[in-house]
């Protein structure tokens, strides 16, 4: 079975959002003005209905008219969570201990691409990283949220590769701001799985390809913090609203964890992929400044 | 000579903006129905056509009736620089000579409150602290802005206290997110003061004061990374947009550095002072869950 794939897009420079079917993408934005973004549906908990209303229609149009964008272009949060699979913390190789917390940076939506759009490796450094990873999106919002009930305050997953500009991430005490928010290093898509039941999350694997070649691969079972953690840890301190988007660490195998590293290059292709959510998959180009 | 105040309000339960005078508020929302908030005025390019139009207007209603803000409601980005003042390194205690570059985290809009609204204490933790700061709003975007241009590229000045939960800004590995994002746990404004010339930013004092008692007090000439430095550097890895705040460092003398630490507790009163900008005041309050 596929999954419904909801997908935000431009297309003859106009933003709007669907459903991916085989045949092409019917348009869910002409018919839903009162929804701008898919985070407007998310919020009126319509995610699920407009999918069922989608399936009874024949595509607008073909999937090659479509520039992805980012799934939600502009949620008011996109938490990303840091050391997160089994190696990943002695990757670090600081001698300290696994921690007993997430770690926990925030990420502003112009440092993702959408899928088949190229990551941009900037002027200012060659260390330019992949990290595959899958995210959640908020349904229902909520602060101090148990544990018991955080699945239900999911809406959808998504896939991201969290680029990072590795040696910026150590540029100053503390703090790996600067290093995972260049403009465009990162991607997110393909599109948006309606999430349904737990079994989307709970053993699935998550997969890294450069250029076809294995780099990162684990399984969510792994993961130091549990999706239902994640979502009772954040929303300890802050409210979570629908479209808030938390992306949930990365399996080690990046290219700082080689010796020497490898650096992603221009024409580099890298693929993220995990079971039931599909591939998201950017080339890499340098800026032209 | 004192300086425009726009001010970001509700009131009856309506969100406006307007221009603070001695006599009350002059409403400009209602007046400019094209601009929902002051991002808008400020994307715009009119926020000093607005105060010249207001200056000729009497007020419309008393500041009494409204509750403050946050200046800007909904920035793309708010982003705040650590460690940006002498002896401010030391504190850390952790042997490091200060780091080449600015240290930098972001702090979500929910994390603040407007002036005259208490900080909420949560129950958390008992180790809520202060931060007074002076914070640039960005008017003209950019990216890679050169040091020389930087200032005009700034619309407004307001303050910050930049309230942190001290203990959770170490619990994890890396990243201070969640000790700086606790709902309602620090404050900014109380208004913008557009920003006319350098003389406004160059050699002010900035002070914090607890209870009437001065806890931090130092100018913004001692700055290690100045406005001109901050913006060239954020602006080296994401594109600066209108309305942007940029969070510019706390002097010396937060709780944390006492022996014992002295954490704000309810009932406390901490003022954030800056020769020519103003007083945002708060009280202090436990949150109630």
């Amino acid at each position: 079975m596929t999954r419904a794939r909801l997908v935000s897009y431009s297309r003859g420079g106009k933003s709007g959002y669907g459903l991916l079917r085989e045949t092409g993408i019917v348009d869910l934005s002409i018919r839903h003005p009162e929804w701008p973004t898919l985070r407007e549906v998310i919020e009126a908990g319509a995610l699920k209905r407009l999918v069922d209303e989608a399936q009874g229609l024949p595509a607008d149009f073909a999937e090659a008219e479509i520039t992805y964008e980012i799934p939600i272009p502009a949620p008011e949060k996109i938490i990303c969570v840091g050391v997160n699979f089994p190696d990943r913390n002695e990757e670090y190789k600081d001698g300290q201990a696994a921690p007993p917390n997430p770690s926990l940076f925030v990420r502003f939506p112009r440092s993702f691409t959408g899928h088949g759009q190229p990551l941009i490796r900037p002027p200012e450094s060659k260390q330019l990283d992949y990290e595959g990873e899958i995210a959640i999106v908020i349904g229902k919002g909520g602060r101090r949220i148990p544990e018991a009930y955080a699945l239900s305050h999911i809406a959808a997953l998504t896939l991201c590769n969290e680029g990072t500009i590795r040696d910026w991430v150590r540029h100053a005490k503390f703090n790996v701001t600067q290093g995972k928010n260049f403009d465009s290093s990162a991607s997110m898509g393909p599109w948006l799985t309606p999430y349904e039941d737990e079994a989307q999350l709970a053993d699935v694997s998550l997969e890294t390809r450069v250029n076809g070649e294995i780099r990162q691969r684990d399984r969510t079972s792994r993961m130091i913090f549990s999706f239902r953690k994640i979502i009772n840890y954040i929303s300890a301190f802050t409210t979570l609203v629908p479209g808030d988007v938390i992306v949930c660490g990365t399996p080690t195998g990046a290219g700082a964890r080689f010796d020497p590293p490898i650096w992603l290059k221009p024409g580099d292709v890298v693929e993220v992929e995990a079971e039931g959510v599909g591939v998201l998959r950017n080339s890499v180009v340098n800026e032209e400044v």
